[in-house]
């Protein structure tokens, strides 16, 4: 299977596979047909057939697909048979909820540390035990230790000033929550939460059904 | 303009327009070529000639875009031109971070009341002084309080029994943060924040690049 022949909108969709997959597993379900798989997850049938023939047309006539199999490839292709370090600049409110959020180590992205420019929090913990560290020495951090990831729950400004020490120091991935667009170098994945404009999109749902 | 000729994709791409728009005028910016905005905002300039042609085509050869015009006239589409009155369901830590955003307030959206099972935390409010109910009262604050908008900040479970409740009294916009998609009737729009699937994705970016 050659990845690059994936297009954006499948890959797009393999977390939801991936998340219905896993509820299948929980519930002891050794395989699925397209159609029972399409009726639970809303899409159509022949949808399911064309993304997931990407990944070797494993489902079979009669058969359906093997669930734990289909399961296993989608998660290597999202790189989740592999552990991420994450780090979280920024321990306000919105930092902590991920810094504690289970699913994610579940999933091998473990947060490794919290950091904050607010005086009052360095040295603290997260209820999960992840120290806080003062922003100023994210560099000498970032060169002691491996971090595949950083998300930034910061404001715009702070985002902006802290993404080139980030990429600076060998960062490959940057969760964005803060409201802007990053510019990174070539080599650096950034994936952004615009939390704004997700409401604007409920908004124009509401105004227009 | 027809409303219905514009496709999902474009709205999708709006609130980011309205966000670069917001920024031009806060810098006092009247005008913008699609050539400049292109620049700006990293997509081609037809693009940008092709999603905005659908707001009446006030793009003009050497003049380009009037800011502020674009920028309300997009809000309206949004429904930004409204209020609209939003509770949050769960009071945890990612729940008190969205009640605390004040950039949502900007927008109209006003965060009236969060409702959560911890007998703890009923009658105490947020930072923002919004009171904190006991779950059980939902419904009969549905029937007293108009509501748009329910925010829901809690585990899947929890979401899944709460929603009939909102879509029975009236609620018409879900902003769900759990980890599961649901079900509603007719009439009634659902925008996901799925957060684990985010993660998943910039996973993939970064072992693919």
């Amino acid at each position: 299977m050659d990845n690059k022949e994936i297009s954006k909108a499948v890959i797009n969709r393999l977390p939801r596979y991936y998340r219905y997959l896993g509820l299948l597993m929980d519930q002891g379900i050794e395989r699925i047909s397209s159609g029972e798989l399409s009726r639970q997850m809303n899409v159509t049938a022949s949808q399911i057939r064309q993304d997931l023939n990407h990944f070797g047309g494993f489902g079979q006539q009669g058969y359906g697909y093997n669930v734990r199999y289909l399961y296993t490839e989608i998660g290597k292709i999202l790189g989740l048979d592999q552990t991420h370090n994450m780090i979280i600049i920024g321990a306000g409110r919105l930092g902590q909820a991920l810094a504690n959020y289970v699913r994610f180590e579940k999933r091998g992205f473990l947060v490794t540390a919290l950091f904050d420019r607010d005086p009052e929090a360095h040295g603290s913990r997260t209820e999960r035990g992840t120290v806080i560290h003062p922003l100023s020495e994210l560099g000498s951090y970032l060169d002691e230790n491996r971090v595949d990831i950083a998300a930034l729950t910061i404001p715009t400004e702070a985002a902006l000033e802290v993404t080139p020490i980030l990429t600076g120091h060998g960062v490959r991935g940057i969760w964005n929550f803060a409201h802007t667009d990053l510019e990174v170098p070539d080599g650096v994945a950034v994936q952004s939460v615009h939390l704004s404009e997700s409401l604007m999109q409920l908004s124009y749902k509401i105004n227009h059904q």
